[in-house]
């Protein structure tokens, strides 16, 4: 990664935008992430910007507030909107299946990569138009658990391909949550999990009134479960930790075999600068998820916000057909990771043009015969374009130099030379020393 | 073109959505169009979805009241927007080209390809979110009339790419409307422009009538306005047509020496199936065009809406800083063409998914094979898959043809064979032998 610090542009608060250069860079990233997503057979789509309201609500904790609504500019006062902007792209992939399913094949393996929208108040790493690259494996009745450690090995190599530096995943499973609660005699486990995501926010003491004054735990409870979130590591640290914890062993033994199997199985794949632990901490906000939960922070960067995130799911589909269809995905914050490393001087833009040739043109009325050159040379399969205007040589050549044009096309006296933009020189060329030259780059 | 009749799916009315095979064509399209436009050397840049309301109002006659504006779901009632969704891509590159002034190289080459959001009545062609295909180039001061052509040419090579089919481009200039209101003795073309722009939606006599009272021009005059939306055709018909209407020469020898260049110019690269006509009943509904207008339609459904669109505007930048950057564009309406020659049957969808082999699972206990043999061929940088748990053979060779994979690789007696699916024939196989098969083909 080179460091090449760059100012970051925003064309309003929370909505980036970028330089055709950086621009450049993020498709090279999107053509990256679908290149490894289609190695491992996951196929594209994309889903409207839109849903109706009622799929959006409540699927998930604290995002409600966030959904941007539309409504008409002319539309009368106090319509109740009917569309609103998607959040993630997990709700409408699940409607999607729901829509879709008799023409889809199972298990269904798809890719998504598009823009989201979350109504928040920007602040770094956080955006309100983001966009968003999900992998989601969705099956009928069951979905292997293979597919669970298939997403943590593709998201291994999705980052290590877009060279983002050291990585941490944390692991953990909803299931050793639910065997928490009812060890705790809790008959829900979804408000336990919700007041523990919050671990990382809130002190020792703002967590245990909030476990004591909410779900009414007492002393014992509270630390057990305290204790609980600073489980962590490899396999044998996940079941020695909750061996500790002495609770109910039939109520959280699934959910710790699933996630000790997990964690074993990745770690034969794990690169050198990634880190990839079991972390009971980690629940993730989204109510949805039934089974393993994942999220990966930059090592480097461990106060800036999840950069990939995700989890299995039992019954997000079957909340719009009345068939089981689980699911479980990972997503890659592509804005949140970009922004972050361009801001950070960590990644190079690419070039500010596509051009390879540019055709000078000088000679007053020579001007189609410029533009039928540049035409013969477009024919090889090369970008070329010709300044429509006769203009001097050295303005054509500062044209060529401020947008990275690697050669001009000029000619003298009849002949014609290819001038190489990076050392000057130039030599002697012909349409077909130019394809041959060309053929072998 | 294949016939292959498609059923159109949509998840909400007027917001299409597209089954994998049928995203893999879409996608197909996209990258042609995207190598069309680069190599012609225009870069891509994307624009945030949303603007404010005060950049996106005014700029186009009809659609203030089709804006969708965001709204937070749980905002108080009342509150006025800020923000609203993009209606075309034009008015955002504008804003762009002002707040990256500094950082562009002019003339600038941008192409656009994203989604745009109207809150139209859904109806054949007409959507509430669609995908446009944009190229656009702006200059400091002037933008060469080379480009006129430039983007004529562009479109027809990308819509030639595209194969779809017999099209008509219709060209004029507003000048020569400009010209016309002038002769007439109307000091605002632009309404004029506004009304001659209904001529195909208004009978003969509407016309006069609207013309008379809004505009409270004579009967002559009106009958002049009639028979200028008459003049089309080649660049002799377009300088006979309007010698006959007796106008003022200085008013319209401008646009009418820019038009008919244009004719000449286009005529040599004009593909066989396609018509390119003057047409001075073309305006665009777009007030800020000042030059140049173009609009494209089917020869094959003439009733359809127009599938590609532009022109040159003047003013459209100013309106966002104190420079004058003129710009000329023109639009492709991917969703609008692609939704229609899917629905006559015209093109033919993709794969349901990118998967090239399949490694069969059949042994238990073997799944680590398998899946340690998947990534020995994924190396080879090809899309390979296993599923995940041991099925028999005759159900995972099931799912290869459902989802189109071409090749399943199995294992009988340690022996290793391809299978071919589009014939049934195996043959045995090894890594090497299949690395030397693959880069061969």
């Amino acid at each position: 990664m080179a460091n090449n610090a760059q100012k970051l542009d925003f064309a309003m608060s929370g909505f980036p935008e970028f330089t055709p250069e950086v621009r450049a860079l993020e498709q090279a990233w999107l053509a990256k992430l679908a290149r490894v997503f289609e190695s491992y057979g996951y196929a594209n789509i994309e889903t409207p910007s839109v849903e109706t309201v009622a799929t959006l609500a409540s699927k998930g904790e604290d995002v409600d507030k966030e959904i941007y609504a539309l409504t008409r500019l002319a539309a009368e006062a106090g319509s109740t909107p009917k569309f609103a902007l998607h959040y993630d792209l997990t709700v409408p992939t699940a409607r999607y299946v729901a829509k879709h399913y008799s023409n889809l094949t199972f298990p269904f393996k798809r890719y998504q990569m598009q823009r989201a929208w979350r109504g928040e108040r920007p602040q770094e790493g956080r955006f309100r138009e983001f966009t968003q690259c999900d992998i989601d494996v969705i099956d009928s009745e069951t979905v292997s658990h293979a597919f669970d450690a298939e997403m943590l090995e593709m998201a291994v190599v999705a980052l290590t391909a877009l060279d983002v530096g050291p990585v941490k995943f944390q692991v953990s499973n909803r299931r050793i949550m639910d065997g928490l609660a009812s060890s705790l005699g809790l008959a829900d486990a979804t408000r336990l999990a919700r007041i523990l995501d919050k671990v990382d926010k809130l002190s020792g003491e703002q967590l245990a009134e909030r476990l004591s004054t909410e779900l009414a735990l007492d002393t014992r409870a509270i630390d057990t479960c305290i204790a609980f979130c600073k489980v962590y590591g490899n396999a044998d640290a996940i079941s020695n930790g909750l061996d500790a914890l002495k609770l109910d062993a039939d109520a959280i033994g699934e959910g710790r075999d699933q996630l000790c199997t997990l964690l074993d199985r990745v770690e034969a794949t794990r690169p050198e600068n990634y880190i990839i632990d079991g972390d009971l901490s980690i629940s993730r906000g989204f109510d949805y998820y039934t089974g393993v939960v994942y999220e990966a922070r930059f090592i480097d960067f461990p106060d800036y916000p999840s950069i990939c995130a995700g989890g299995r799911y039992e019954n997000l589909v079957s909340s719009f057909m009345r068939r089981k269809l689980p699911g479980v995905g990972i997503s890659i914050g592509l804005t949140r990771i970009f922004t972050k490393l361009l801001k950070e001087g960590l990644v190079t833009p690419g070039r500010k043009s596509p051009t390879q040739v540019l055709v000078a043109n000088e000679e007053e009325g020579a001007g189609d015969t410029a533009h039928a050159l540049a035409a013969q040379i477009r024919a090889l399969g090369v970008n070329v374009e010709v300044l429509p205007d006769v203009a001097r040589l050295d303005k054509q050549l500062k044209y060529a130099n401020d947008k990275g044009i690697p050669f001009v096309w000029l000619t003298r006296d009849g002949t014609a030379f290819l001038k190489d933009m990076s050392n000057g020189t130039q030599s002697e060329i012909d349409l077909d020393s130019f394809a041959k030259r060309f053929a072998e780059s």
